[in-house]
């Protein structure tokens, strides 16, 4: 999407409602569909057939991630994310733990200590308080184990019948440590990459208590906030190249739009990807592909390859990377694509999922 | 609120959900109503009594309004808004004008500059993209009348059935200048009490597009960006201790916040009040007081005596504040509450509302 900003420069100006159609990249779709919440290419579209056009500005290609600003000395990072997930309360989690940690992490993953938050909640008409409070809770739990501090809010109600109980949109505020650049367009051929542990079992949690599916095992979302396990890899080297939490869309999707933004290709190889016996039995029962399964407490990074040993290190003495390892690096072929080895010597393309695999999934 | 944090100390553990219950104050209602988004005492209770506690921090207090942050050497304003209304075009404005504008005043509210919004959309799955886009157009275009940048962004979908076509939730941060102390608890006895302009015309626009009413005349709403004015009041004195955007409740529940904060008495002149005939008829129909009636591009400020003068030469001077004049005065009698002296030379109480009159109206 870096190039975004320059192919709508010409559309900066506002868009006349008279004359406004939906342009074709929108697929001839006139309305919204699930997928352009999905995290995948409809909301790539949306932002840069929409958002963009109308907002008309410079830092527009930051519209997917937190923006880092210039603002009084201090170089702030700013993010928001609204939270929809059903249902509210799932293994390993809540709707409130992933208000805080969805915000906590986006700032995170522009190497920003995170501070301070804002919490706007949507409630319909009817809900329980308890249910509020228990939201609230939660949210108060969370912030704290996250070191940031719930600052300001709002409320509105909407009828019975809208709404679903309780969104939660989250704002966030932090500072990034001078000397720290980290962003997708930064990664470069020889990186290695690394996650931060195992993969699927946000989405395969909440796959399994939305459709009432058993798979032996009781699977826990793996909601964390990440910004302590940021601060001991940016204490081995703050030369980090790229870091982004692969929730919606997964790491597939996160890969992609790194490739993108950078014009570097990615090779993944297959066995290296940690994807934990459950969330590989649950997707084969349903059809899914784990590289696009939403995570909430993981992280992928992208690291000069001298630093990799030192950083993957840290991240194993970290509470949040004790799972962390290398599943691939960055290169010069194919620019713009995520490619995976397989174990049998074969490669496929990973390319970026068009919508959500299951929705309202955060 | 300001005995808030204070009150409340002891309950800054996090609430045990297998304990939580509804508290007394929240009149054994165990369900949320319309009243609790309605920026009234229903607003309030829920605030005290099931977030404040569940957070358990020490800016609590500033729950209601834009929080000022000691971040990186810079004095940082951050607020948020959730924005619901119905319907969402409306003469005046749209949602996005009140997206924008919202988190803009609640900023300058604090004596700050606006710099950044970010923007998140839950969209109802069939809702046409080009209403998306004219919301879009809207925040665009108020966001450069306001000055400020949209910089970060998300964007869910929900089921049809849920939502109503487009919430939005904005945050914002900008920047306070040094020497401002910009807050309800400064109001000061002696302190005139200014309205920049007439009042009423939000809620009385969004009230006759919604029950289809006809007033002879088409009255559109007020809503505006305020920073500009704030900044004019600010270059004739730094000393302006109190700034509210009367929106949800009025002009009558801005004036007992503060009073409530502050710990003074507030003594309007009923006549001084400028409340435009189109609204005044409305309400007379309605059976509504103008006084809650909502506002969207209305400030009310505090300033000392000797001040205020000047101070309102400027706001007339400013294109936001043609219509200025003083209302009454902040005094030493009735501490905490708000009074109004009629023409007949009696006086009322003008109470906190328990909710909204009209629900939705941002």
């Amino acid at each position: 999407m870096a190039d975004l900003a320059t192919e709508t420069a010409g559309a900066a100006d506002a868009v006349d409602p008279a004359d406004w159609t939906c342009p074709a990249p929108l697929r001839d779709q006139p309305v919204v569909v699930m997928g352009h919440g999905g995290g995948g290419a409809l909301s790539a579209e949306l932002i840069e057939q929409v958002f963009a056009p109308a907002y008309g500005n410079p830092t527009l290609a930051a519209l997917t991630d937190s923006a880092v600003l210039d603002l009084g000395g201090a170089r702030l990072a700013f993010s928001t994310d609204s939270h929809v997930v059903r249902p509210l309360f799932f293994p390993g989690g809540s709707l409130g733990d992933l208000a805080v940690n969805g915000t906590v992490n986006d700032l995170a993953m522009s190497g920003a200590v995170p501070t301070h938050l804002s919490t706007a909640f949507v409630l319909e008409e009817g809900v329980e308080l308890a249910v509020v409070g228990r939201i609230a809770r939660d949210i108060g739990a969370a912030a704290r184990a996250a070191g940031v501090v719930v600052a300001t809010g709002d409320t509105k109600v909407v009828e019975s019948g809208h709404g679903d109980g309780v969104y939660v949109t989250t704002a966030g505020v932090g500072l990034v440590p001078d000397g720290v650049d980290i962003r997708p367009q930064r990664a470069r051929p020889g990186d290695a990459v690394i996650v931060s542990g195992p993969i699927g079992l946000h989405g395969v949690a909440i796959m399994s208590v939305r459709e009432g599916l058993e798979f032996g095992v009781e699977i826990a979302s793996d909601t964390a906030p990440l910004a302590g396990l940021v601060a001991a890899m940016l204490a081995v080297t703050q030369d980090v190249h790229v870091l982004r939490d692969p929730t919606r869309g997964g790491l597939g999707a996160s890969l992609n739009e790194i490739a993108r933004a950078s014009g570097t290709g990615v090779r993944l190889r297959e066995r290296a990807v940690p994807v934990p016996d459950e969330v590989v039995n649950a997707c084969g029962f349903l059809g899914l592909d784990p590289l696009y399964v939403a995570n909430e407490g993981r992280l992928v990074a992208f690291v000069p390859p001298h630093e990799a040993e030192a950083v993957l290190a840290a991240m194993r003495a970290h509470p949040q990377g004790t799972g962390a390892t290398v599943v691939g690096e960055c290169v010069d072929e194919h620019p713009g694509m995520v490619v995976v080895a397989t174990g049998l010597g074969g490669t496929r393309v990973v390319d970026l999922p068009l919508g959500e695999q299951l929705p309202r999934i955060c």
